[in-house]
């Protein structure tokens, strides 16, 4: 039994050295690729009618080659379950599971529209896209606070909208959820004058003050959200900068003052010296 | 009757922890959230339509939670009006005693709003947000001076287009009060050149120079507003930076240079041992 | 004629501490407010028609106030003609000078505009807008370079416009100048694809080309001067807290290394120390 | 044949001093702005029509000018191809070369598009314009990342906007083509609620989801690119600081610790003075 662990040992060491491979990656990129150019084909009537066999075929072997290449992957992991402490592996599963779950109806809108996200696998097999949406997750945590505000400012807005302007402007202001698309709409300051706030002020002509309010709020609120992330990553670059140039070993040493530490380390080299020095002829002249 | 004294402290002790324990603080965010999901429900009138009392008496027992919260935390400040030194309070107070007041219209809108405008009790509840909001009103004092300029820009603009186009296009140049808005409107380049500029310039061909001018001195200004924030902001952040680290003892402890900081102390106190060693070597040569 | 010089001195030191008089600013500031509400009003023809006279009186009565203020000044600066000096000066100077000048036209549009900008001189009085004012003028010779390049980009798109669409799209690019406001409206991102892409695409499907291809030269442009007024910003703010904080004496005496300073100078000092010890000693080992 | 290759160096070096003499560059320059005045009038009709011949051969005169001019910088060039290293050469001759070759159409659009395209030559010979753009061009290649992620985002909303909502807005959706143009529309916020999502809603009520999750992403992306450039500029602005205000012999040499540096290196200095004191002190007491 012992033998058959360490065969299996060996097998799994194989598998993650096939998976850790350069060209498995690129194999693995240009399949992805494949599978973007094919549900993009797929959107022209022209090329789809009539060849629906011929995608639904090339869709199964895609499908499988990255069922392949995610089991692959999972047996390379070495507690095999540890696979799913990433969340982009949990993403890459899903995405290939789902796949294999919805094929029975032949070919609907959500199997098609999973085959379009499986295109998103792109950034989990390419490093450098992976560790990019990875630090643009992270400032998404820091916002926080300021996205909770947004969401009391747009729903005291919305109630209010609704309450003043359902009967004037039902389209815009009919529902709750009417209006939360509306005032994303003023927020992104889309034809918020033309389009919504005029109509209201032809009937209303104190309006002016509820969307004038709100836009200046919630670019406000937008803009603070702004700066704050700006503040926040010039600082962190320059953390970063302290703690990227030095080892691991220590803290905080800075990138800035760099030849100033240099310096000094040498210098209380030389201090050492010259104390190794004091300390010798302490010696001789004791012995003297 | 110094007794009484003693227990009315006691008494306002107790009030005064119970209005700092947690739980307290979770109780009042949740009727606020309960405020919220019924003025956002009593939006649909399929839900409000027939249910008036319901809906009536809901709102009587939420208004006279916050009234017992106000009075509890009325009751727990030390010296009882320092309740009112902070805005935040005042807001409170003036929220709920609105509420009591404008009873009498049964469910008239103003009531409404008022009901709305009690879930912004939420920030005056949860510190964090009460920090954040009370953060981005720091920033409004600095933006003083632009501000005031940006007022005298668009009231000039205001006035002169009033006397240029007010025949041309009444609607958006009528009145100084429409024109006001409309450049409110071109300011967040909202149909600024489809539904404002090219219908005036269809009858004067060198308004375009009102509406560029505009546009460039408009934005150029507010632009210069958020350079100045950010700058503000990213000194601000500088600056507690160096003094967040250090103690209160050492005014500009700075952040960046910690490690040298702590190279050169450790090279003082080998200077130090040099110096003590050379004593000593002294006397011993003195004392030979 | 020493003696009328004296007098003449004195007299121009009287007016020149009235000029610099809080209680003569505030007066002027005054005036410049009621202007401002005039000119307001005479927006309003419920106010004016009928008032012509009363208007213009009052005018006339600002006017001569504007030009008292001026020739008070004038008189007050040490060589009459430094006056001239200063462009705030040249400004509220030709303002009101071109008041006397067009007065003949009773009334005409000209110098309805010419009263309006009267207001402006708001900036020009009250020191702290002029200051802000100053600055942000100063930002506009470093964009120098940038707006060169936006010219020329502007100028290679509007002429290829009109070539291209002048046929197709006569209202927007029939001529050089319309279609450099077209350009600009465009750049501001201003129904440029409803109202001006989209018309030209249905006639030629290629055209999506010059519109992107306009957009991204054109924001990336922009947003380059945005961040190169920023960094440019950040640094000054830097630059002018290292002098700012430090005496005039040193050139560079940073902020950031405050303590540092202070521990490297001890340090100098006790080796210093530490080399007179050494002196001695070797003189006493001399000695011996 | 060595007296001949002298001849030609010495006439090599001739050339070389016109073309970098600044009268030289002020003439190209002058002849560069009289294209431009040139493309400019030929877009109006009146000017143009009737008046062919004296254009054309003022284009003609213009693109032998410009060829000599390029030769001439050809011949300048120290060994000859190296004139085909800079990327502005390659442009220069290309612009020029093209004019040569489209000749024989007479005055179709792509010719004209080439003359106005010279113009852009303005950049190559003014070197403080060539500076700003070598600059702009270099933040491109840190943007490549978020560009490929920007392109992968698009690509995948493109594919399910075609596949939702081909049939219900053709015009907007109805190829892949399309819907990158309607994507592009939407990210600059252009009508895209009033045109693009408000008529789709009608239609497929939850289709906000759609519209507003790209929104969010593709704003997020566009805002995290802009500080990521943001802080890469401060970032190396600081560094250029450092590295400017130092000499070319230390690489990393800071701005801000300059006084620390210099207290410093006298420390050092005076520390390798007491080594030495020691030294002395030790080797005479070896010999006493």
């Amino acid at each position: 039994m012992n033998e058959e662990a360490a065969e299996h040992k060996s097998w799994r060491y194989k598998v993650s050295r096939l998976v850790e491979h350069k060209l498995f990656t690129w194999t693995i990129i240009t399949f992805i690729l494949i599978n973007a150019i094919i549900v993009g084909i797929e959107t022209y009537p022209a090329f789809y009618d009539g060849n629906e066999g011929l995608f639904f075929l090339l869709d199964r072997i895609l499908l499988w080659i990255f069922t392949v290449e995610i089991a692959l992957r999972l047996i390379a992991s070495a507690p095999t379950l540890s696979f799913f402490r990433s969340g982009w592996n949990w993403f890459d599963f899903l995405i290939v599971a789902a796949g294999h779950i919805f094929v029975g109806g032949h070919f609907v809108t959500v199997l098609r529209i999973l085959r379009v996200l499986r295109v998103l696998r792109a950034i989990t097999v390419i490093p450098s896209l992976r560790r990019l949406v990875d630090a643009l997750m992270r400032t998404i945590p820091s916002m926080g606070n300021i996205m909770i505000l947004m969401s009391i400012v747009f729903y005291i807005f919305a109630v209010i909208g609704t309450i003043l302007y359902a009967d004037v402007l039902p389209e815009y202001f009919g529902t709750l959820g009417a209006t939360m698309i509306t005032l994303f709409q003023v927020v992104t300051l889309e034809s918020w004058a033309e389009e919504v706030m005029r109509p209201v002020l032809a009937i209303d002509p104190s309006s002016w003050i509820y969307f004038v309010s709100f836009i200046l709020v919630g670019t406000f609120v937008i803009f603070n959200l702004f700066i704050g992330v700006i503040v926040n990553n010039v600082e962190k670059a320059n953390e970063e900068d302290f703690n990227g140039e030095s080892g691991a070993d220590k803290g905080a040493e800075p990138l800035i003052p760099d030849s100033n530490t240099r310096e000094i380390q040498e210098l209380r080299s030389e201090v050492a010296e010259l104390k190794e020095m004091l300390k010798e002829m302490n010696q001789k002249n004791d012995r003297e």
